[in-house]
């Protein structure tokens, strides 16, 4: 199956009295994230279901590629929060799902999170070795056997600029 | 600096009676390398060197890249032929020149060559993780200061199609 790791878009700075996880787009970062909306559709793609972390810049990002017609299905993890580990969601999120080669699935989450577990999935380690973007993108062919730890190979990996 | 390693796009099959090295691209292969060019330069790169193997379907993917304006210097070097070493080429090739971080300079060559370069320029070792399609490419950012082995970062890595 293919993963694809989306970074959330821009967000607003950090202000006294906003909590983190209450952070929302700025107007850049929604328009940005719109277009590289568009433009996946205009490359043919469709996941079988966005996965977002909880966080509100997150979820803005992950309902922007909704409204752009890439997928019809959206869930919330928390293990795609901050310190989220591959491990646990691999464990219990992934495997019980029973997806199949077929499937192609997008995860919308933070840094350094999303380029750890591309780097986890490909090498079995992370060594911050990927530069992903806001509104940037990863994509992770797993094998179709066995753990896919330190055996998954990377296909794309791109910051939206050469997506708009 | 910056390196783009660049696939040859796709070439005629082999036969008896022409050596490999002799391959050209298919009308198809020249097509679609063009497609990609064209695009390279609407996404406004600019590279101060193009650095091919001397194989004939490198070098016309390299006359491509020259043609759309992409650079205008073309060089050959050995390093980027099938049994190219990378320690050999940042020895022999890149340290003698003396580029500075503002540099960008593409090498086309093949596979699985030009992922397992990558793969040590960012981890150290390869392990046949990045899947590099032909006339796809690969955007690895090299560090100011000291080797690149293992300390390099990718941010672009792309197949053709997604740049048509």
């Amino acid at each position: 199956m293919e993963l694809y790791l989306i970074r959330h878009g821009i967000a607003e700075e950090h202000q006294p009295g906003l909590k983190d996880e209450e952070r929302s787009l700025t107007t850049e970062g929604r328009q940005k994230t719109e277009k590289v909306a568009q433009r996946l559709v205009k490359l043919g793609l469709k996941f079988d279901l966005i996965l977002t972390s909880p966080l509100v810049r997150a979820q803005q990002t992950a309902e922007i590629l909704i409204a752009a017609g890439l997928s019809s299905q959206l869930e919330t993890s928390d293990h795609l929060s901050f310190e989220g580990d591959i491990n646990s969601w691999l464990k219990d999120w992934l495997e019980p799902r029973k997806y199949t080669q077929k499937n192609q699935i997008a995860l919308v989450g933070h840094e350094p999170c999303l380029s750890s577990w591309a780097e986890i999935l490909l090498w079995g380690e992370a060594k911050d070795r990927l530069l992903l973007k806001k509104a940037g993108m990863i994509g992770i062919k797993l094998p179709d056997d066995a753990s896919p730890l330190g055996r998954s190979q990377m296909f794309w990996l791109t910051p939206p600029k050469y997506l708009l």
